[in-house]
């Protein structure tokens, strides 16, 4: 299937949403996972990249090829949904992707949120490889609040400690509002996030100070340095470290996933997928009384805006996505022919 | 009553915890409180006082009978609890403090996280004017999990913007492990507490950089400067502020409480406790298969202390607590005896 896409300038093209999620569709079921499984990521990938999160755009199309070529997830996965009680959805991914595992239980979680008012989502067995904030805004939209977050792999070093054990273990969240999209956040729990480290390290750029060490632990603003044998820091100090261990406790302990530090890929060679868990809460605000929420969070919005902010969280991303909703997502000439070719080998 | 308290050293005397209580019970009740609402916080800010959180400790009792005198909070507010949904409990506090309404509501909680696998608690119209780990330590005691915000008033410059907005908005939460005491921590999403510029400034003692705000906005390390007319800054940047905006929506939008910054106490001079609202969520972690919760956690602290982490979020309190278990609380000579008159008069 080819694209509508046409060349805007030099060595950038413009794509539209749906050829994009097309073209990454192909490319999912050509190296390895179920159309079903090929879907849901191509939306989610191409979601990403529509709202400028480069770091899990299409950046990330090499590391889902070589992990799937590797044998270390199953790309044709079926989640396994149990209804454990009237507050509590679990999923086994199946060592499958998370994104897929969330699809098989988003219905009935959304059921149990709006009937007991708040919901618990335990998927473990899962791999998480894209953005976090795709898993929540939908929840928002459909005027719930919802809270996830994910543990990924050994990457960061605890404040105080010698060496890295936690993932970069990012905390998304999403609240409806009144006037506009959804308020929508998604931070890593380290400095700053792996891709944009990998980014980083592609371009050449050096990084700013505190966000991480090389493989003797000391300072860096290299980004090789710490890709190659250094790590992460969390951010914040002993304040974003002690949520990193939350998000480990969250993600892991709770679900049954892999801590970040427990699985072994070395057999793999190409794996890139973290293969932990993670953990969802949904909550329905209309079960408080008052005022409705979507017009208090508004309100909320309103005084930020007063007290001189001009950026809420995920303003950038909901404008990136509205001008790409007008003239296409654009993106690098020689990247969507390489994703031509990915998709027919 | 008298107290068994004894001259240790110099300014400082010791004295056990349930003569605390005792004694800090009649303060409260002697400053216009019920005798339930003088049992709850007495114990509340004993706990701080032994544990050696000081900034929450009896440091706070000027704090306390102030906001008493002016009538600003009811100290005999009876809390109306509501059983909203499966998951779902909601506590209209009375104009009354977080604790009461929190024990009042604390049994059904419970319940319903045993039975629904997850439950949440919405408390407003509400004062909480003491550390947040008391609130949810004792769930994790119980092999609960638990987590919770709390909003508390305008000092607190959203990340961006020119001035304050939110509060200091702590995020707590609490998880049991096998061999030893729950993992506990409890953090301001501002760079510092407030109680902590409070006792810097009264010592004299100068901040570190990047905590707060002089009444022009710049930078500066004197706690004067950020009590009179500056403000606190968010931890870790726009992360830690994305994260305080979380609180606000939690804390105030979802249980019907006051933002930070919509209370207004000018009438009532001599208040001090912020008139917000608190969230709490308790999941019940046996709901997932597999291994046991305090088992699993107790192997990421065993990790952490293997990567070189001496000191886990919530050790040295415990510490500090079982060293007053055997020696007593070792208060100032000074504070002791103003306590005592306050119990008088």
């Amino acid at each position: 299937m080819s694209t509508p896409s046409k060349v805007v300038e030099g060595s950038s093209v413009s794509i539209g949403f749906s050829a994009l999620v097309a073209l990454l569709q192909q490319v999912f079921v050509r190296h390895g996972t179920s159309p079903e499984v090929a879907a849901i990521l191509a939306n989610n990938c191409a979601s990403a990249e529509r709202d400028g999160a480069h770091s899990h755009g299409i950046f990330r199309i090499p590391g889902y090829i070589s992990t799937l070529g590797s044998g270390w997830v199953n790309g044709r996965a079926v989640p396994q949904v149990t209804d454990v009680a009237s507050g509590f959805v679990r999923v086994d991914a199946g060592n499958g992707f998370a994104q897929p595992a969330l699809e098989a239980a988003r219905a009935l979680l959304v059921q149990k949120a709006q009937s007991a008012g708040i919901a618990l989502l335990a998927i473990h067995n899962s791999h998480h490889f894209a953005a976090l904030w795709p898993d929540v805004e939908p929840f928002a939209e459909q005027g719930l609040v919802a809270l996830s977050v994910v543990n990924s792999m050994t990457c960061v070093v605890p404040h105080g400690a010698d060496r890295p054990l936690f993932g970069t273990n990012p905390i998304a969240f999403a609240a409806p509002r009144a006037d506009g999209l959804p308020i929508v956040f998604d931070l890593a729990t380290s400095a700053i996030a792996h891709g944009d480290v990998q980014i980083a390290a592609r371009k050449g750029e050096r990084l700013p100070p505190g966000m991480g060490v090389d493989g003797l632990g000391q300072p860096t603003q290299d980004p090789k340095a710490i890709l190659e044998g250094g790590a992460l820091l969390p951010f914040g100090g002993h304040k974003g470290s002690a949520l990193s261990m939350m998000v480990e406790l969250l993600a892991a302990a709770l679900t049954g996933g892999n801590f970040s530090f427990e699985f072994d890929w070395s057999d793999h060679p190409g794996a890139r997928t973290p293969w932990t868990g993670q953990l969802l809460i949904v909550i329905d605000p209309s079960k408080t009384s008052g005022q409705a929420f979507a017009e208090r969070s508004q309100e909320l919005v309103r005084q930020m805006h007063a007290a001189g902010l001009r950026r809420l969280p995920g303003d950038r991303r909901h404008r990136t996505r509205a001008k790409a909703e007008q003239e296409g997502i654009v993106v690098d000439a020689l990247a969507l022919e390489q994703l031509h070719q990915w998709a027919q080998q």
